[in-house]
């Protein structure tokens, strides 16, 4: 049997930061760039701008979220070798179910519907690896997970770090060469 | 740690017979009974019969489906010394994610979303027990799994069998006094 790869979407296969830099500029009259929200969600650093969070439950939020570069080419490549799930906590936020399916429909149409799951607790998952950008999904994981760098987990040490999907590749072509 | 029991939606917490019954009698212009459809679906019966299982893509289709007798009670007390994941195979219906959200908001209203799942590869699932009325299911399962009684699957003898929400209770009284 293939070993097996659960995927977080946000953060790590969409990059939800444009976006919400843009609604940060339009409601707040000011650009903000990574530096300034660097180990930190965007809207955590004060506590007037915390309400924009509440944006994700908006129908369409997730519907056109930018692709993170390479993570299409990388994971049709690891498809060879491994079964591939993605593994995303939507059930927060009900209007994001079809945005997503129709999101991985469009810019992941090699991936089957079966292998895509919509949770909350991610401790339900069974896999051999996780990627993921919250710790609280690789702490509860019986597997191997490796955390996929953002701007709000960028001081954690406890997981094998990943800043992008070309180290992906490496450290899985390290795995296999093992 | 609390045993974990995954439970599946449809034809084990909702009843989606009745339904199918008064589509079938719709199109078809007569009654069906489940003794005329017994070991298999509603829609098996006959080739030309085999398009009503389309109507499940509908929308609303998952929304006014009846509760199972006694799922609300049961799941209820399992409760108290289990964690509850409903894991239903969401994922060939776009149009359910929504539906099938706001029917277990409704009718189970003590169970938190984060302990919702939508799937499709039900492999996927990390519990103990699950709760499931297709053997596919089961099979990839590597907990205990627990048939529950449907016309499609009253053949099979690999699983222990449940037919009803009392049966369930039992059984997991049985489990408790070990």
């Amino acid at each position: 049997m293939k070993p097996r790869i659960a995927i977080d979407m946000d953060e790590v296969m969409a990059d939800i930061e444009p976006k919400f830099q843009k609604i940060y500029e339009r409601e707040f009259g000011e650009k903000i760039t990574r530096d300034d929200y660097w180990g930190q969600k965007i809207y955590e650093t004060r506590d007037e701008t915390r309400y924009i969070r509440d944006f994700l439950h908006d129908k369409g939020f997730f519907r056109d979220l930018e692709v993170m570069p390479d993570s299409q080419e990388v994971i049709r490549e690891l498809m060879e070798d491994h079964e591939i799930f993605i593994t995303t906590a939507a059930m927060e936020f009900r209007s994001s179910f079809e945005d997503k399916y129709d999101w991985l429909q469009e810019h992941f149409p090699f991936l089957h519907w079966k292998n895509f799951v919509f949770c909350g607790d991610k401790s339900i998952i069974r896999a051999d690896y996780m990627i993921d950008d919250h710790v609280r999904n690789l702490e509860s994981f019986q597997g191997t997970g490796l955390l996929f760098t953002a701007s709000h987990n960028i001081h954690e040490d406890r997981f094998t770090r990943v800043d992008n999907w070309q180290q992906v590749r490496e450290y899985f072509k390290t795995q296999k060469a093992k």
